[in-house]
């Protein structure tokens, strides 16, 4: 069945554009939208095919794959004048890829059930390099024999693809993902500051802590990248707030209190009101080391 | 040199049995003190040579290795009465291998050299499991050139062997391992709360995020095992809280505030509290999961 399905994609920033890319080198049709249209130049030129709104990309798809910036931006795209829904039939399948409210996820998996479409979340991780290789994480929720259908699609940009439940879940596993990752972000920059303060070699300390039970992905891959003070993105400071913002919003509504996931939320709040919110994650050390 | 040189081994809890059997085994003649007479028995079984107090240890050996709980173990160890310091003779090595506190160490090196007596500090990471496969990571600090006349020594038990500088520097590097790590306990038991409370399959939570950026050992390790309810001490409680006041209180010296790791301290020092002190690390989840 989705052999020679059509595809649309909407959201061209340095992840969608990679995984567009992905996708139409696969061999799909592919059909594309984004705010800025200039970005969409490089695909069109290999092939995809540019379509004025979300609602046009609805019209002539079959599978439509989204990854934009914010919540509200979702809403846009897919509820909004000339969003996806307005172009919608029954039949077909529309999943979102951006790191979501849950109950975003939820309501609109409950409005395409109604007309007949099956929406999906699946949040991906692995940043712009993780897009590049197309070897990023999808976490999925929604209806899993949907799910084995479109994977196909999916794989041309995932590594690891995991149903973890019913609509929402996606957007729950990726908080879970990005709560794990307050604690060793802020673990990272405490460990980084104490040792400097200490007068340790910190290339050294990053190699012996990496090597035993403090290892961790943000340590081994972010700090040699603070020591080299290249704080270009991998992963932006304004949506991983985002991100914090959605998981502890959903903590409080189900009435956990996640301290530590709060304290990064707010020492990346500080950090973005100081100016560094385009940069990426590991400019937090910023916070500190121009102090100290 | 140190090829037939005497070794005397002070400590013989979990880790130090360990330790002090790869010592024997490499074929090094053994001397072992311990508080607790009968934890040598094994030790004395397979060849080492009980002595009665640290300064009888200091008055046969050649090389002393050190690991006792706390500090004022250490203290009583070097400094106290029929201790080391009053066995000591111009030309020994000793090496504490107690994670302690930086200042201590600074301490011992001082009284050492005054006496021609070279002291090391050289905390280890790797918990039982390690120092059982002798695969240790030990962080040293002190004279180099002494390190790496003792190095073969240390290679029985250990893995990886870094030098990070003058004396107290292994304490400064273990103190930043203990920093690092207590980003990632308290973020992973966040993430398993909110995973939890938002009905996720907590196994293909951890397997999902340790397949991407948010991967880190404790997790890896610890996760599965609060799964199957296994709190059993690979580290214990009790001593990460005296690990991580070490490091607050080297951190306040340092006119640093490490919020993370003092959240960290807190929820310890609440778990040891509710009488968890001799359980494993990975039971701070005890703290919610009675509850929620």
């Amino acid at each position: 069945m989705y052999q020679n399905i059509k595809v649309g994609f909407i959201g061209l920033g340095v992840m969608g554009q990679s995984m567009a890319e992905h996708i139409l080198k696969a061999g799909y049709p592919l059909y594309v939208y984004n705010r800025t249209k200039s970005k969409s130049d490089k695909l069109v030129e290999l092939g995809a095919v540019w379509q004025n709104t979300p609602q046009e990309i609805a019209q002539v798809c079959d599978l439509v794959l989204t990854i934009v910036g914010y919540p509200a931006d979702v809403e846009a795209v897919y509820l909004g004048e000339n969003g996806l829904f307005e172009g919608a039939r029954s039949g077909q399948v529309f999943i979102d890829l951006t790191t979501s409210r849950p109950s975003l996820a939820q309501e609109l998996t409950a409005k395409g059930k109604a007309i007949g479409v099956t929406v999906l979340d699946a949040p991906v991780s692995g940043g712009d390099l993780g897009a590049k290789a197309g070897r990023l994480t999808a976490m999925v929720g929604g209806d899993a024999s949907t799910l084995d259908e479109v994977r196909p699609v999916l794989e041309t940009f995932s590594a690891s693809i995991q149903h973890h439940g019913p609509a929402g879940s996606g957007q729950h596993a990726k908080a879970s993902n990005q709560i794990m990752i307050a604690g060793t972000m802020t673990g990272m920059v405490e460990t980084l500051r104490y040792a400097k303060a200490n007068g340790l070699d910190l290339e050294k300390v990053i190699a012996t802590l990496t090597g035993g039970a403090a290892k961790n992905w943000s340590l081994a891959n972010y700090g040699p990248r603070i020591l080299k003070a290249d704080y270009s993105p991998g992963f932006f400071v304004k949506h991983y707030i985002k991100d914090l913002g959605i998981a502890l919003e959903e903590a409080e509504k189900a009435h956990l209190d996640l301290p530590g996931t709060s304290l990064a939320y707010d020492l990346y709040r500080e950090l973005a009101s100081e100016g560094h919110e385009n940069e990426g994650t590991q400019a937090l050390i910023k916070l500190w080391w121009d102090q100290e």
